[in-house]
């Protein structure tokens, strides 16, 4: 069993600084963003930069995903948010759920030189995650157990040898984790899963979302979701837009919603 | 079974047209482009409006890997060469294998605005592409069998129903198909496996990657990847960094290429 890797460890001594496994997604969508924001240059910077402000002391890590920033002035927004999430100590987590063949997963790979972690999806096979999970220093988390209905539909599915996929895929990636830097994404929409693949994987921190907007079980979360102590419980939605109708207040509202979440945490901390 | 929708009938239609079943893959890694590009603003949109008047006349579709793109210059490369392969009246395939649960797949889904088809990622199911799904007038090519070696770790996994993964991935996007608007992402590297899922799913076209660099088989791509004639063999390096030495003549060699490619595709076809 490796060691944790350098994410890895910088991600637990944020969590034992702050006291917090609160993962905060930066899902910028220029459609929600506050009226008076719309006008300024680069938007998503300027809401984002506003975000941190009111919850970095409450954030484990920022996990933008990659979907809400695919456009030339998305990529300029990222770069800043990414930047200023830095200044103010707090890990980056993209969530990109990328994976693609040889000299394209390298390309892709190069969003990591910017960010301290991915999201990638498995289904192409290890030689598809292996420019990501070939950077010791980085993390990886591993698309396992997603928290939407449709999470069903493959992940479910029966192998001959008597288990789900998602187990399989727990399996696998605990054995692409040469350098201690690999975790999973499992949702929080199912408790007994989570239950089910912390036997399967002692050693991988889970990403856990699905506990915000979506509803999922906060204790089994916390209880699961971590490795020795590190992982990551993600509301994206229910923090950012907690303001949605404050008006300019949105940002304070954004940290009291941040605060809320990781009081709500801890109290199934150990 | 739905009769093509606007995109497949538009790709029939160029297809008749150029009598050509050839993908161009605009895979514009920036570490490779001529050196007497990489000066220009936007060298990568300077490069492929060079492939693009070298290589349209044989091209049925011009398909860009998104993760060549993904920066702000990036961004706007890509704009510029939608618009311009346009207006050579081709099609535009981006191949950008996302998937994400619901208002995050919205997101995604509006990369299609600006092109007329996209691959998708099924490992998080069906609700994870149905923005995608949902456009009836664009393509979604459904990633089923890849050309690389690992996409067999999960890929040819067997189901406890006795079939690999792949071909209950298969017959999933086949009731995905409700506006005619679904294809399949099929590697050549396994000439068996295409010849079984044309089969299993005999009315969706396959997008056939991996007849050039990965060496794949020409003869199986197109005697099993076209379904009623309409489906597409992909080559990217191959085409675009065919004169990689060539100097200030690459696009004369790329055009070359993708004219060899066509020829002998079309000695297969009927």
């Amino acid at each position: 069993m490796p060691e944790f890797n350098a994410f890895f460890s910088r991600l637990r001594d944020r969590i034992d600084a702050n006291d917090t496994v609160v993962s905060v997604g930066l899902d910028a969508d220029v459609d929600r963003l506050p009226e008076h924001l719309r006008e300024k240059d680069l938007p998503r910077w300027a809401f984002n930069r506003r975000i941190i402000d009111a919850t970095h002391e409450y954030a484990a890590c920022y996990k933008p995903n990659a979907a809400f920033y695919e456009d030339a002035d998305g990529w300029r927004s990222l770069r800043e948010t990414v930047a200023y999430a830095h200044g103010k100590d707090v890990p980056v987590l993209l969530d990109a759920k990328r994976a693609d063949i040889g000299n394209t997963a390298r390309k892709y790979a190069e969003l990591l030189d910017d960010v301290d972690a991915i999201t990638a999806n498995p289904y192409m096979g290890r030689d598809s995650l292996e420019p990501f999970l070939s950077r010791s220093d980085k993390g990886v988390f591993v698309l396992c157990r997603t928290s939407n209905p449709g999470g069903a539909d493959l992940q479910d599915l029966e192998l001959s040898s008597g288990e789900p996929l998602y187990r399989r895929v727990a399996a696998l990636a605990d054995t692409w984790n040469q350098y201690g830097n690999v975790g999973l994404v499992v949702g929080a929409t199912a408790p007994e899963e989570l239950e089910e693949l912390r036997g399967e994987v002692p050693e991988l921190p889970f990403l856990v979302p699905g506990v915000g907007a979506q509803g999922g079980d906060v204790e089994a979360a916390v209880e699961y979701g971590l490795a020795d102590g590190v992982g990551l419980v993600n509301s994206s939605r229910g923090i950012i837009f907690a303001g949605e109708d404050a008006g300019e207040r949105f940002a304070a509202a954004a940290g009291q919603a941040a605060k809320r979440l990781r009081d709500q945490l801890n109290r199934h901390r150990d």
